[in-house]
């Protein structure tokens, strides 16, 4: 427990190795895989992640009844390309994972434009820019392309190629686990099934097994779960099959498009003020960075599951620019410029950061309760009286003995007082090692809260 | 119950029939008769009213004790008028039943204008209009006037003449119980005592009256119970002999003062968030016309009585200009002029919008809470995954799926979503069908709020 | 019980008397004595006060153990200079006692400058003025001056002396009980220690000592104590000796600084929600002028002590300009001219007023719930019907019976609808006199929030 209080109370331990320069290698690393719910490329992913993290890789077989869906068949595709009459590839997933609507079933013939056409999607608005498109729970195929190109296809036949196969097979996901000297656990959950797109997700990607590398560096008091999974089906199975495991997640975290230049934004849990929620408003606040606090809601990233009204789990979700709010979103433009060291950068230290006020927000009791104990003779006031403001330290020191009265969290302290979560962490241990406070053994961070939270 | 559930979610059903215009028509045949609390103009008015739905006209006798009141006596009028020492009628009943203060005891002699001055009521600030007056518990006399002609009258003698009765008789008052397939009830009041004043209160009755005939043509899973009555003395009448009946009453609106041109102002219950005025608030927004939401104050209509604190039934008020704010108010000027057939149509479609919500306004329980359902085998959501948005309607059925824990009423999740309620009353047509929710038994819309509202 | 509501609701009773030259002078006559945490100005300081209301003079030993803390020595002071080579006192006591640090031990001997330098304080952004400085709980000894002396200090030597005494002795307090018909406390208190600073706090002193005036000349529910201590040690020593009598006080307030011309500042309580709480806010608004109301910290005067967690009394704070808030604070600038008689008098109004609000402040039960009784045959209501607007009194009237059902407070229906405590209490009166309502005879202003309060 008390060694938990070293871990780091900002995260410049870990700032002189340039994470962020390292995230986005990481990026570039994994740009050109063609990533699925289920294949060769998401174990791929994994199997990198794995060299970086001591990552468990599982592997669901297709056809396992999860909630209420079913693990699907496993995908894998080599070729897939369209050639016009004089043999030239005018499509070419070679070149490109997103031409090839993904899930396509294996299709090999001629046709005309006009049969081929209601099989390919375009971008109208954006001529230049080829789309992301899936057909997970529909047979079917189609290819993807510049709306440049489809308008200068001449009418003729075309040959088409989809060297693809859907075969019973696996659903490959990754999990760490890092034990805490508590088994509350912390969430740390992003999706790994999309192609080559840069902010949706491998950024999230690479701030997750970043954040997982600091995390495995320090002694911890609570438990840590990171999750890397396919989009909606790879969380629905790990519901499925540890549903009891879940009961142990007090905290959790999404992250999801977090490396573009837009201004960090948290997505609260459906709790809406569970304390995952008051620690990301304050770590958000406290950086003096622009941000944006959003309400849930059920669409989104995989906080829908972990959040429908079985779970209801304390997850909420970090992003930049969210889902369907950026042009680049779900097309070729969410490529390798659109993600930033910087923002990767800033992501993690808010993640980092958010994780040590969840180790060590606690509740204390005022042993001296009784009208203010007399700092000075401990030495923890200065003993000239007279001059105009109190030293912060002496500040946060007088919050932390009001307000522990064995209800109020550290973060509350902080929450009410304005003052920095780190000051009141100090000021709570000065006191401590003075006699002055008493630690709750009671893990909830506010009882009349989580009462409450149990009623939503 | 599945059969309430075709009552129309906006009155579309009801737009060809123009019910502006017979509003409008039913206010100027109502016009001219001379009402009061008690009396025979009060009885022609409820009979007209009965003329277009089957109403039930009740009769209580003076002198029968209605809580802390007592029923008065009954007040007829022939004529009356003041004419001067030529014979000439200058103020005369015959001409707008406004010249009479209302109640005014018989009288039949001749006087001097100094004499006559304490009886005369004028509003000097608008010297073309005639004042409403009324001195129903005080036995006294009077005339109201144009300030103009008043300031006209030379000195010398009157012949005055009020020839009414004031005897032992009954208070009427007209009542309309539609049967629902539930014994709630939701309460319509509007008050049927003021002479002739279009806005305050024939607007009230023509817009109770064509909701009345609507909901005759609807079915009905709530009882509804309409009441034409006098202000003040008939709701306490009301009140004071159904003590027993109020209890059912879950939900009411009183109607004044709704033709006018000003926006809908709805003014809440004492209650303060009683289903009613969530719905009024939900409904008015979703109108997309300029409104108003006032808190509940004990001044006003007959919901000073509804909710005085012995009953503190969830009665609002739904009004356009209120007593008192408009310069026409209680005058001459409030007549067939101030009253728009649009403004009236409007009135009645946010009522008539406001019963279905209540109508249509249930609990569900997602009968697979765990993680999202598969909308997509269902054919509930679209096959091709990938593009910006949800559809509006997939985005109302997560929303209806991802709160109905057997807690939150559709009319919680429109308004938490901010998605139309029609929108989420259709989801959750939809998820029903699929057997994917459950409706609640219990009727109460938010078991939380209801406690809550024990507590005011 | 009837006797209270005698209390005059606004103090015009006191007007005539000119209360706020009288404070001005009782702050010029204070001014020149040389107080401290304990010692014979304190005690010259209490006897002033005794000469205008009954106090009693407590003096407790040096060396009782009070909660934390231990009641110190006690210190005296004869004379305190400086002279330079030449004999010239360049620093003198007899001047202005600020020139000494408090609490001082004794001193005399010949130094260099540089010697004496460690134990000089001045202000270099303010030449002109001399600092306050304390040194209780650490023997030291020190002089503040004037930093344009200290710059025109020769290089030399200089003779020190400071006569004064640390020895056991007592700590003094002062104390006046005015008992009410009901055991429920009201604590006024102010600190009595600081020499000769005028704002902070002998227009504390002034405007407790005047409020101390009015109440002993007025019949009382409620029962006041008044307390003259020397900040922090003197509240600590009370509540230390006091704990049982703690728990009678239902409200309380701390004087500080309210002799300035800032506008007048309410601090809360750490309740936050507690009946003072809201008294103060609505005397403040119904004053008519600028005022601020700021949420509670735990730095400030001795409501530092009172809302220690394991006290947590209802005390919170009225002051104008607060500490550290402006340049005069703890120093000579904080003079005779700082501070203003009509300053004191708003002051002393503003408690005046509060004080009216807790004694008239009472829960009633409306008689006749059901319906609005019949105000207009108990002549409480206009005879003539129809006017735009009802008189004040009618609808403070309506109010009070609408949300007169045991629970709501006076000012909790004050609050509500908007209208003046007094309109409110005297319609409380009036429909009280008419058998219209009936006093709850359970002290608490507010059953909800009082079971709040104990859950803080």
């Amino acid at each position: 427990m008390t060694a938990a209080m070293t871990l780091p109370l900002s995260n410049t331990a870990f700032d002189s190795s340039d994470w962020g320069r390292q995230m986005q290698s990481f990026v570039a690393e994994l740009f050109p895989i063609c990533r699925s719910i289920t294949g060769d490329g998401l174990r791929e992913t994994l199997r990198r992640i794995a060299q970086r993290v001591p990552l468990q890789i599982h592997e669901v077989p297709s056809g396992t009844p999860v909630l209420d869906w079913t693990v699907p068949k496993e995908w894998n595709i080599r070729e897939a390309w369209v050639k016009d009459s004089s043999g030239r590839r005018v499509i070419d997933f070679a070149l490109c994972n997103l031409h090839v609507v993904n899930y396509s079933v294996p299709v090999r013939r001629s046709m005309s434009l006009a049969e081929l056409r209601p099989h390919l999607y375009t971008l109208p608005d954006r001529p230049d820019w080829v789309p992301y498109r899936t057909s997970y729970y529909k047979e079917s195929w189609g290819f993807c392309l510049e709306h440049r190109v489809l308008e200068a296809l001449p009418e003729g036949d075309y040959e088409v190629c989809i060297d693809s196969t859907l075969r019973d097979g696996h659903l490959s996901y990754g999990e760490l686990l890092l034990p805490g000297t508590c088994p509350d656990e912390v969430l740390i959950s992003c999706h790994v099934c999309h192609p080559s797109l840069c902010n949706d997700n491998l950024s999230g990607i690479a701030v997750a097994a970043a954040l997982a590398q600091q995390m495995l560096a320090v002694p911890r008091r609570l438990t840590y779960r990171f999750l890397f999974v396919p989009g909606t089906i790879g969380a629905i199975t790990w519901l499925a099959l540890h549903e009891n495991e879940a009961r142990y997640i007090r905290h959790g975290l999404v992250l999801a498009g977090v490396g573009d230049a837009a201004p960090l934004a948290y997505k609260k849990s459906r709790q809406g003020s569970a304390e995952i929620d008051r620690v990301m408003e304050v770590v958000l606040r406290e950086s003096a960075k622009p941000f944006v606090i959003k309400e849930f809601s059920p669409y989104g990233y995989d906080e829908r599951q972990y959040c429908s009204p079985g779970f209801n789990l304390a997850v909420g979700r970090l992003s930049r620019s969210a889902h369907g709010e950026f042009p680049e979103y779900h097309t070729s433009g969410d490529n390798l410029n659109f993600v930033q060291a910087a923002s990767l950068d800033a992501s993690l230290r808010v993640c980092s950061e958010a994780l040590s006020v969840l180790e060590n927000n606690r509740r204390y009791s005022n042993l001296s309760p009784k009208g203010e104990p007399q700092l000075g003779k401990r030495g923890l006031y200065r003993a000239i009286g007279g001059s105009d403001e109190p030293a912060k330290i002496e500040l946060a020191m007088l919050w932390t003995l009001n307000l522990s009265d064995g209800r109020h969290s550290l973060l509350e302290i902080a929450t009410r007082s304005g003052i920095a979560f780190s000051a009141i962490a100090e000021a709570a241990r000065l006191l401590s090692k003075h006699g002055l406070l008493r630690e709750e053994t009671d893990a909830s961070d506010s009882p009349a809260i989580n009462a409450s939270r149990e009623e939503f």
